[in-house]
């Protein structure tokens, strides 16, 4: 059975979702919501999914929005490898923590990314300078816990989060929260990244690990990119 | 063996932690962290959980942060009642959605409250105009939600969120979220409730079902508004 996900390739977590089914030979039909038309506001989305938010799952009829429940419940149902979600009540809550983690800490990299490029280019509103303050600090402090703590391949530990030998769920959500920034300007991106050397391994390893999936994922964001960098250079 | 918790009960994270503890007679040592000392920021906290946040869980030496990861791990380690978090991958799915709802939609309601009461009130700070609109926005977006869609008890189904006739872990969570506007004042709260009676209900008898720990756990949260009204009065 096909599942069917509802959602945008563009938002880190229908990418989340999108990826896992790949990763896995999930099969699944993308159904597109174009969110600058604010389908995710319609009537019929919110049938859905009352709180109009992207991803939605529908699995013959099991409707579950929420990405990190999407990505828990296919880990579950499809009975994926041990490593994405162990059953093992420690190593599991250990994942619990940084999907938990993703949500509470490092997400605002998503807030900065729609504050510095979204909100100006492509709805062509002025920048909120104080939020964009907000953000760069928080996805900031969200980066520096990233590099410093949850990375620990040169400890000898394995090159994936809290030094595992191979990927988890949180792995996936976190570098497809990093990879939102990929639409900034390359100035931006090079601030980001410009000492955070684990982190730059680290989401290269994800890249090859799980290709061509992780590149196909990306194409969406990638392309926008190039429609906001002419938006730049016309400026 | 006598579980720690590190956290503060003025905060909802903790006082959903706790909550389920003696919901289950899980003995446990509440370690008081001083968030008004910022004793979250220190070395010694950091090394418990480097994003310098509470509650942190300490099982044995076993070190787990948030506290979505704490309840779902105590819910396994212990073998908690099914109702708490179902092993059934459909029944576990939408609790695990509505645990993530909490981060992502309702947790808004705390932000709030501190912009509108403890910012002011306990940090002497000048009351940030904006903060307080978007949080009573994003707030009451959420609050919406759970009157019109979370809770069924009306179309004949059980009186916990999502129909169930039983507590979920995102009961809790919500429940203790929804809570923490008790430090508002009565104006501020009446003006939350008003025309929410199906959220009221609900939270009456998460009191009720969880007595007397509901109101165990909400004490330091009751104190607190009574030196907010002081203060208060005092302008």
């Amino acid at each position: 059975m096909t599942i069917k996900v509802y959602g945008s390739l563009t938002t880190v977590p229908t990418r989340a979702v999108v990826l896992l089914c790949l990763a896995n030979n999930i099969q699944y039909e993308l159904v597109e919501v174009d969110l600058a038309k604010l389908e995710q506001q319609t009537p019929e989305f919110k049938a859905l999914n009352p709180a109009g938010q992207v991803p939605v799952l529908d699995d013959d009829g099991f409707i579950l929005p929420e990405s990190t429940a999407i990505l828990r419940y296919l880990a579950a149902s499809r009975h994926l490898p041990d490593h994405w979600f162990p059953v093992d009540v420690k190593a599991r809550a250990c994942v619990d923590h940084l999907l938990d983690w993703y949500h509470t800490n490092i997400r605002q990299t998503s807030g900065y990314v729609f504050e510095k490029a979204f909100r100006p280019r492509l709805f062509k509103r002025e920048p909120d300078l104080v939020a964009i303050r907000l953000a760069d600090g928080k996805m900031n402090s969200a980066m520096d816990l990233l590099e410093e703590s949850f990375l620990k391949a040169e400890e000898g530990r394995g090159p994936f989060l809290l030094g595992s030998s191979q990927p988890c769920l949180a792995d996936i959500c976190i570098a497809c929260e990093c990879t939102q920034t990929r639409v900034l300007s390359q100035a931006d991106q090079e601030k980001i990244f410009t000492g955070r050397d684990k982190t730059k391994k680290w989401l290269e390893l994800m890249e090859k690990t799980l290709e061509p999936h992780f590149a196909e994922v990306h194409k969406p964001i990638d392309d926008l990119f190039r429609i906001l960098e002419a938006a730049r250079s016309g400026n």
